[in-house]
């Protein structure tokens, strides 16, 4: 087995083209070489989307308690690890099956998925799998069981996610009614958040969240650097996600959405920061990153075909609009740790509308179809979180709430050699202002 | 709406080559899968160079203090949100507008660029404004006014940098002369440490950076494994940042700059670690890296053609130049907290200089092109720093300082839960051996 | 000199496929165009896989201990930096030189490598050559010299690597026995785990792993967010790793290696998670990550011609593998703080094997060509180890390791604000349960 490209001098001068030392044995024809461009665009973009659940990670991490790091974690690896082969077994196949049933959901050849020649295309479809399961892991984040959020996994990523793709993507009901969406700011990020939105209904707050009396107290996150680094590294993954979405390269145009999506993120951060600043009177570091990702989501519905000016006025909203709901669920008793109701759910619905007010789509079907995707994700999931709730339960004990789920639920600590605030008994010993 | 690659079998037996299972309606022309391969490349290049940011905002908030972390991410996030919006009103067409007066500038029609055609070059272009802008923030760490900092922001992402990348990559005067820079050792990074100094002899050093007396003093940074895993994403980063500077890849060498840019990062590294044993008698951590650093902006000037040995001689002195840099600008009384300065003005003014002695451009014109870049860069950088320090000042109050950005600036801090050091009043009760 | 695409809009539309504004002057030949989509695969997966050194690094880092974080930063920054040189000097030439000698190694005209238009391939295999040394670091991290690593390192990347590269992949005598390895289970994993091996017995366990009984004691790592981060950056990577092992993808399949990747690395983390909940009660963090990693290490010999499910099954037997490994090195005395005999030794065997029980390979040939890499990884690395150690010594002393490596090698430490558990004194004033 060789696994070299060296050639005989005679070979490589025959195509002698500047970038040469690679050649083939015979000409290839030229639809062999646009299926070849095809193939590493999807397989590039899949890799890039894939990169976000190391983002996802590191936010939901990031801006939460670091006695539940690890936790997080876990849930966001199983995400991955569960949904990829419940993915494989079922979902693409209630997704993209080829046969479709009323236009709900699919079945066909690739349950037990082993059709090499659609390989490429379940790789990029299985992480946008991955992505709208591990949405909810940050809003129920600190509170929950781990062996419950196991068995909820699969339900996203074999069947409530599947069946929607197949409504919008895999040719079904709600694309039949003229709904468009075209990288899943409803699809994904709007379902995503519509679930986690149950999951927290149906877990509660965290201990110490709100006073008796109601008040919503602040839990700031352990690590502002890892946060913003999952942050970025979401960012540069949805370049994959978005400019990806045109799945081919050959006769389409991969530059566009990768624009939209650069000025949307930036305006978003613009706009969560600027509004932040009005509203708690400091340019927050929170809002500013979640608006990045505000904005990312917002513009994904409609990053194929926007104006480059309506993409910033799509990010600047969805900046806006994320601030808003962030502070409006916490008042309303909605405890989402990391605001991904607001940045996923809120945003994603801006993006689904925003292709109604300034791109291609019809702003009322776009509206049907908005509640559509938010009924079925929200009817589902609080059907099955409510279930478990009932059976397993989903909540841990107090005890191991207090305690943190990385020693409660893993048996270790994230960070066992630093000292936490919270360990030292003689807190007048600390000086307040650091210097 | 469906986004599915299934295609009846007829037609993917039609094409079946081995990566088949994609297909096309009819057959593409060569031009136009060459446009795709060349789309496929600019895109991914600088999707690798967007993600820079993230390196910089690590290396940058790694090296310094902990206290001013936060601060430190939201320089470097809104560098590229502020820098991405102006650089679509008006940086992109100042550089490439199209219509030059007099190789200074240029003017076009793409003010708020609304140009399909040429998005994958706007994307390209944009990212590199994004570094060089990126660039000043490690250098003002710790004490530069947050709402000062973003106002001079739009003058490098729009004026400062877009006009030099005229004089050079936009058929400008410079480049009339015979100057050349491939991919921006000069353009991009001696541009932005020259900047960098500009501001930091406006903003003056940190407190307690210099005992009275004059004699600098270290302040470790609070994150090595942060700084380190931003150098490496930055090293991954480069490689869009060079290679991708072919632009196209049909008909062009893109392996060769990749290999060029390894070497030259492995000379840095070790060149800096070397040099940094002799001379502060330890393999020091920091220097190494910075040393990697060095190589890739050493390097970045003349990644298209020069040798690899010589690729490994521009790396080597690279990191050597870089480590003196550093421990002269620190006795000069020129506080720059994680040696951007050195890292990218020193080696960048080398890069452009090898090319001269070892590659293909004319020393003299190296030189004199240098000069110009740097007078330009420090010149008007040094104008709107000391205008905005004249007017509504530069610099945070003393208390806010030593309190830190993150709190006085942003109102949070970036590790709430963990015990620092300086919060530990008696200080006898730690042992300072560690064991 | 301009570095810009704009051209004529003459030549623009002359070309005008969807993906326009990127134009040639002349029609590009077929030949051409599919040398630059091969270009491009190679080099993006080569990026790829040099990225995974950032995973290493934060691998090795995260499950340590703090003290030694900049120390192993170090060995991983020099292990590619060092590494670069040495396989551009003469690494490359002993593996694919084109001259074999009885197909052990080979020589040929790219000592002091400098031919462009081998430059692709010269970088995909670099990064692999890296990969390889990185994973002993892990393995002896906390009590080596790092003079004495830097003496190693070379052997590795120059010498013995590119031998067992040149016996399998560049021609050599056990490829003509009919042994595979699609990526390198065996050639880069079971041999980094095999050499790693050799360098703790030589270098004996860190001082606290075991009771004077001999028992095992825990030490945790210092951060398991940073380590998780390595884990998903590893994975990120690994798609060129194994996807880019193609090499070319015109006339390739990029997809189905892809997709056996992201299924065995589902696979491997639910055996390792399952595996450990059973033998230590809880689904543990690292078991659950390196269960990732086993997953990938095993599916790398395979993965372009395993089925879907052969895949999972592949993954998962690797994930269970790597946890019984790990347990029964710990109490066989060799103390390998990350896990890395038993993700890239034990897991790399399997891999190889596993081609010959479930794929295009005989279990004999498989088994024996596993056993010649190991005798030589194993033989050959333990020599260098002993003579390294008998004439300079390979261990620091008992005060530098107590101390940590970063102070006592390195002059510094990674995380200089923060306040350790073992700095404080009076250790009643933490509260252990952390409320």
């Amino acid at each position: 087995m060789r696994r070299t490209l060296m050639v005989t001098p005679l070979v490589v001068h025959a195509i002698a083209g500047p970038g040469a030392g690679i050649a083939s044995a015979q000409e290839p024809d030229v639809a062999e070489v646009a299926a070849a461009v095809d193939n590493v665009w999807l397989v590039v973009a899949a890799i890039l989307v894939m990169f976000m659940q190391a983002g996802f990670a590191l936010v939901e991490a990031g801006f939460t308690r670091a006695k539940n790091a690890g936790n997080i974690i876990m849930k966001n690896v199983m995400d991955f690890s569960v949904g990829g082969i419940t993915y494989w077994a079922f979902g693409f196949a209630l997704a993209y099956g080829g046969t479709s049933v009323s236009g709900f959901l699919s079945y066909g050849d690739v349950f037990f998925f082993n059709d090499n020649s659609r390989a490429g295309e379940w790789f990029f479809q299985v992480v946008f799998a991955a992505t709208a399961a591990t949405i909810i892991s940050g809003a129920v984040a600190g509170r929950v069981k781990f062996s419950s959020y196991l068995i909820y996994t699969p339900f996203i990523t074999g069947l409530i996610y599947p069946i929607v793709t197949h409504w919008i993507w895999g040719g079904g009901w709600l694309s039949s009614q003229g709904f468009t969406d075209f990288a899943g700011s409803g699809v994904v990020h709007m379902l995503g958040g519509s679930a986690a939105l149950a999951g927290v209904i149906v877990v509660g707050p965290r201990i110490g969240k709100y006073t008796p009396s109601g008040k919503p107290l602040p839990i700031p996150g352990h690590s502002v650097t890892l946060g913003a680094l999952g942050v970025f590294i979401l960012w540069f993954g949805w370049y994959g996600f978005n400019a990806g979405s045109t799945l081919t390269v050959v006769g389409a145009d991969i530059a566009t959405p990768a624009v939209t999506t650069t000025l949307a993120a930036c305006a978003g951060s613009i706009g969560a920061m600027f509004t932040a600043w009005l509203v708690v009177g400091k340019p927050d570091v929170g809002y500013t990153l979640n608006g990045v990702l505000a904005g990312l989501v917002g513009i994904t519905a409609g990053a194929d075909h926007l104006s480059f000016g309506a993409a910033i006025l799509v990010g600047l909203v969805a900046g806006i609009i994320m601030v808003f709901s962030v502070i409006w669920l916490e008042r309303a008793g909605i405890d989402d740790p990391v605001g991904a109701i607001s940045v996923h759910g809120a945003a994603g619905l801006w993006g689904v509308l925003s292709v109604g007010i300034l791109g291609s789509g019809s702003i009322a079907i776009q509206t049907f179809g908005a509640l559509a995707i938010i009924a079925w994700a929200f009817g589902s999931s609080f059907l099955v979180f409510k279930v478990i709730d009932i059976t397993v339960g989903m909540r841990v004990s107090e005890v191991e709430e207090i305690d943190g789920l990385d020693r409660s639920e893993h048996g270790g600590e994230a960070y066992p050699e630093f000292v936490f605030q919270e360990q030292v008994a003689h807190r007048h010993l600390l000086d307040p202002v650091g210097t």
